[in-house]
């Protein structure tokens, strides 16, 4: 068996500090499991800007098909904020996800013990929270044509399109409904159906997927009841399956809410490729956090974790990952925290570098 | 002068048990403080389907146009989700909104002091928290056409169109600074400008808006960054501006947060009549409940203070207002309780039509 392949875009921002992290982790497997990866590296979003004029060069996006996961850090950040539009950092990571056809974004939104004081949320709202948000990642109103602004009279009108054919939701649903059947069997889907056509069809089409699941309790609701919901008292939800703008509002609140935002990682898959392995990439939830790069104060579990994810999810490396998902515990549990973590309390915080060796440690 | 007319709509599910409480307060306006209306009272939603084979008649329609307020109770309810689209309850709602052409949603968040304890949020996190969200209401992928589930090669596409004019969005972000500038004279604006050009648009014209209202503090914020904030520390913000969809999912989140959701009122304006008066919609934020309609348990607190809002904005009767609101937290103060906002605490609760006794005694 080949070696398999991981491309590494540590991106804009905390990306190249937590991913450095991840490269330590990396190394450990390798030499201490017998696990190595053929590693490369390249840029996505503002450094490739930077340097190629625009965030995500062909030749990376062929490597990117390529391998057999992709890990990225995070993009974007103020200096690349007047940019036009179609070279913003973020159309890099939206190249990625379209060109790969990542449909499946996977988002847990899981609250750590350690940290369950860290919400602000109540204690017994989000302690022992675990919940598996799936967004749709190619489609919806993040890649819908007509789009732009066009004129229109005398002024301008900004246009964009939500679309969505019975298939693109009938594959990300299936994979909802076969992490359901692995986790506590419950699905929530969310949509507006009460106002768009997209929406209706969104639950017609799970409602039909979820004749193949009868062992998985369907339940649909108003993604601004779901809102709601997740607010109130999100342990109420198992997996939720949701479109990809809902979905990007929606997991970021349920980030926030389990007070673990440094925490969450995230797997974006696709279709399997020749090698069965699914096309793949991983990236923590959190984003670039320009206002503290390069001073080693971000944390880089989330972007382990993200590795965890890829031992799971592209590896078949279950066991593996999990030994890192202790380490982490671990960790945490022996009181180290980054500044993120730490709140009001007073003490010092470790560094993302100090943060990493004791990962390794506790490996 | 001419008595000022109202039409009450109180629609489905607990809106006519609401509905009932906050005549018993227009009543009392008339009696006591020779504050009177002409009132009428029509159908809306699933009711007026059931009557009329149309979720909104255009009789009702033309008498809310000629109105000086209209108040509504909610509309929905699960016997109508079978319904096609084009007749749900909802719609009858959204014409209302789109042709009197309510461009402005405020909905303030607020936490009530006696209700803290009852946000799933820690106690610091919303004790005091006095927000107010202005939504766009009558434009964006509620109504933008194309829309409507197609057939496309051999399967069905469903479409929906977000499209913001310049103007629109003028409008609605003048509406926005004015009320900052009676407020904290801050504003944030919401949107997916790094994803959508209708957000970029979005972005460009509420910062030229702001050009007008130099006094007022403006920033722009990703909508799942804002989702994010209003559930980490709400209190950072005063007014927020944005679109129709973002509003709908962001309101109701930061309606949840405050633990006071069967408390919160909402104004829907249009522009000014030929008397001065904006057109004008009240509803309160919670929706039909039809769990527990018709059996007394409603909180009437919100639907009361929407007609608290409509002595504000459509009369000029802002002292009248104050009153009405001071009654409502004397009561709380006193104790008084309907159902869901009494939580583990095994008190009994009052009734619905208590809650509105007890508001009127205290007036
Ligand atoms: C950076 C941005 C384009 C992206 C998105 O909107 O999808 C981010 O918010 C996310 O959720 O991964
Ligand atoms: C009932 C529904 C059509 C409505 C909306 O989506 O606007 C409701 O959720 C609201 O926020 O007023």
């Amino acid at each position: 068996m080949t070696t398999p392949s991981l491309l590494i875009l540590p991106g804009d921002g905390i990306g190249p500090e937590v991913m450095a992290e991840v490269r330590k982790v990396i190394d450990w497997f390798g030499a201490k499991r017998d696990l190595t990866f053929d590693v490369s590296e390249d840029l996505v979003g503002g450094c490739a800007y930077d340097k190629h004029g625009t965030p995500l060069h062909d030749d990376t996006m062929a490597k990117a098909q390529e391998v057999d996961a992709v890990l990225l850090g995070a993009v974007g950040g103020p200096q690349y904020d007047s940019l036009d539009f179609s070279v913003k950092p973020e159309r890099g990571l939206l190249r990625l996800r379209k060109e790969m056809d990542l449909f499946a974004n996977l988002r847990p939104a899981q609250c750590f013990d350690a940290l369950a004081d860290f919400s602000s949320l109540k204690k017994d709202v989000v302690a022992g929270l675990d919940i598996m948000i799936v967004r749709e990642l190619t489609s919806g109103i993040y890649f819908g044509e007509p789009r732009g602004i066009i004129e229109e009279g005398n002024e301008r009108v900004g246009i964009n399109t939500q679309r969505y054919t019975e298939s693109e939701i009938d594959r990300v649903a299936r994979n909802a409904f076969e992490l359901a059947m692995k986790r506590n069997k419950k699905l929530c889907s969310m949509e507006k159906a009460n106002v768009m056509e997209s929406g209706v069809l969104w639950r017609e089409v799970v409602t039909e997927v979820g004749k193949d699941y009868p062992e998985v309790e369907l339940s649909h609701m108003y993604a601004d009841a779901g809102a709601m919901q997740l607010c109130r008292w999100p342990k109420q939800f198992d997996v939720i399956v949701t479109d990809n703008l809902f979905g990007d509002l929606l997991s970021d609140a349920a980030a926030m809410l389990t007070g673990s935002l440094g925490m969450l990682p995230s797997a974006s898959l696709g279709a399997p490729m020749a090698n069965g392995r699914p096309k793949a990439m991983y990236e923590p939830v959190h984003g670039s956090a320009p206002d503290i790069a390069g001073q080693g104060k971000a944390n880089p579990i989330a972007c382990v974790l993200s590795f965890a994810m890829a031992l799971r999810y592209s590896f078949d490396q279950g066991a593996e990952a999990t030994r890192l998902e202790k380490a982490i515990e671990t960790v945490l549990a022996d009181g180290y925290r980054t500044a993120d973590l730490l709140g009001e309390e007073g003490k010092d915080p470790v560094s993302t570098s100090q943060m990493g060796d004791a990962i390794i440690a506790a490996l």
